[in-house]
């Protein structure tokens, strides 16, 4: 996997460089009106976007690779830096993330279903019906009163959405090299904890009683019943931006998930804004103690999954607004981008490439307006997001030369 | 590592076909003067290449992957068709080549630095206050007259430039899976020379012996007092292009560099060309007997990196008119690109992508005009630069389907 490879055999430069701050409108590629032709973002009215875009390179950036669409986690590694095929994260982990739980290092976490079994412990419903949450939530909680957690083992629970929970195993020694005990169909009793390597054995029965304990705790329930475990992993965080790129970097977004991802790479966290305005002030006040900024908007992904085309022009041109006042802090280069697209017709996250562009002073422009049409003709051309950090850094004055 | 086993597992066609030349225009890329909104090769009056245009495929062509600058090195091996991250070279053989020391196979390269040790051996400057050239040539002469090359080993020294020198060693059995011994910090001694495997344990005392001796020779001298090594490594040529072509390869270029590069890689040099007039006139000689001919021109780079924009303009005119001299020799296949960019603004080598035109009767045409704009617009795409070759040979009629 050269490619993959390529990110540690680049050489930062010392001595620093300039300030990056990276935006990212979270699903902010759309699909063409089948009246107009515009995208969401190109019939938006986005005078600062447009100025910036008369500065920028311009491209359109694939999150992983054609055809396939991120989740949240995937796609935010990727605009990191992280080749997304290369640092896969379990589902656990990324849960406990979007949950806002602060994962540990040497934490184990599984991704839960409430399931529906039947009187012989067959799975009829792996969804349980669907639960409303706060039903869903009363029975996570009655899960977390009633188990007793293994010696020398912490146990947490924590509801996600509907049918969702996640588990979250603290302990020294632990690992996670556990096979899933959803069996991915009905008729079927759920599969018992496996180690597939033996450093997992002790893990393994561990969470065997933890689920055996679940199964007594809920086998009065009539809906959740039991509980299938997946995407088990263990948190261990990855090699971090300072470690990487040489960036003191901060992490600025509203929701969980954002704040957890970039903490798995080392960011900074310097507080919870409660607004998109309150999160621009944050912004404002950290900067100068940061080399790099991500800040991330919700609304327009939000406002895609809704469905509505109009709704996500309006949390566009709002966003365009927050860019504005961004774009007086005077970062060295300013990156405007998503995480991927959701294109309002589609009304969820999808595979399309996502518009970008990068402003800085040594910026190739090619157009005066921020739209997949103007970013199809840009200097970057269409790439796969990882490498938009290896060109934040080249135009930050980051890199080295490669190669005498 | 897929990408990079293409090569490998293409399959040239018996039988031969088409010839190729390919001009590398030194640092061609360029960023677009702030009032005029034109890059130097925009500027340019280039009727010979806007003609070429008119019958080629073009694009823009990524050196290395987005946002990374090659230097000379890595930017021809990915134009001959190596890609740059797989195939590394260590910063002593390119020295070594940059000075125009024909290597031989088993040859180990360092490249050093001249720098300043206190009385304990301590490094206090990394760079001996970056001498003049003929200071630090003295320095180099007097190490290699002084030298006693151990037993069986003959030791080579050449100067380089300002403070930076490569060291040869020749002899059998050599190894180079060695650490560096510059500690790229001042207020420490030099590291000590660490074989990283045992068969270049031998390799590692010979090197001690002769920098250990260099401390001796030097010790009177007041501010290049050591000598530093790094990037240790062993000549060993790659797969070459007739071995992976098929191809009968000649390199005409002013310039030890990429005559070198071209050597690694098996090319033949025919001579040695004073001028660029004379260069043209060796590839009209020469051209008959090859399949593949490089041409290299440097002035554009040159100029680039003067910070002149408008002599980079006249380099690119001057260059124009040789192509059109070269274009007369009706190679079936005609490519004019470069190895990098040096936008005359940022005077240095840069990332950003390279125009490129490939002439050939297979060509989809999309412009009359050589430049950024006209390339990024043209039917090849962005694409990572050692992807050429391929493109080359499927133009030259060289290259069997890939599958039934």
């Amino acid at each position: 996997m050269p490619e993959t490879l390529l990110p540690d055999s680049l050489v930062v430069r010392g001595g620093g460089g300039g300030r990056i701050f990276l935006i990212v409108l979270d699903g902010l590629g759309g699909l063409p009106d089948r009246d107009t032709g515009r995208t969401e973002l190109e019939a938006a009215d986005t005078p600062h976007l447009d100025v910036l875009a008369a500065r920028s390179s311009l491209g359109m950036l694939i999150p992983v690779t054609p055809g396939v669409t991120p989740g949240s986690g995937p796609g935010h590694l990727a605009l990191f830096g992280y080749d997304p095929v290369q640092y896969q994260i379990g589902r656990g982990i990324l849960s406990a993330l979007g949950v806002g739980f602060e994962l540990t290092p040497g934490d184990v976490a599984a991704r839960l279903n409430l399931a529906t079994l039947d009187a012989e412990g067959r799975v009829t419903d792996r969804r349980a019906g669907r639960p409303r949450d706060s039903e869903a939530r009363r029975v996570v909680e009655k899960l977390a009163r009633s188990l007793q957690a293994p010696q020398g083992v912490q146990v947490i629970l924590r509801h996600e959405k509907e049918h969702r929970a996640v588990l979250i195993l603290r302990g020294e020694g632990l690992q996670a090299d556990l096979g899933d005990t959803d069996p991915q169909s009905t008729g079927v009793p759920p599969l018992p904890v496996t180690a597939r390597s033996p450093d997992s054995l002790r893990t393994a029965e561990i969470l065997q009683s933890v689920l055996d304990q679940a199964r007594s705790i809920l086998a009065e329930e009539p809906s959740m019943s039991g509980i299938l475990a997946r995407g088990i992993d263990r948190y261990h965080g990855l090699p971090g931006f300072q470690e990487r790129y040489g960036l003191r970097a901060a992490a600025i977004a509203r929701y969980p998930m954002y704040r957890g991802v970039a903490r798995l790479v080392g960011m900074d966290v310097p507080g919870i804004p409660d607004t998109d305005t309150d999160a621009v002030s944050m912004l404002a006040r950290a900067h100068r103690d940061y080399d790099f900024c991500f800040f991330h908007y919700k609304a327009t992904d939000a406002r895609g999954e809704d469905g509505s085309f109009d709704a996500k022009v309006e949390a566009i041109e709002a966003a365009d607004a927050l860019v504005g006042d961004i774009a007086e802090l005077e970062p060295d280069v300013l990156i405007v981008t998503g995480d991927h697209s959701t294109p309002a017709s589609y009304a969820a996250h999808s595979w399309h490439s996502v518009p970008v562009l990068l402003a800085s002073h040594w910026a190739r422009p090619t157009s005066s307006s921020f739209g997949e049409r103007s970013c199809r003709g840009g200097d970057l051309g269409t790439f796969e997001g990882w490498h938009l950090m290896t060109l934040a850094l080249a135009h930050a004055g980051r890199l080295e030369k490669f190669g005498a």
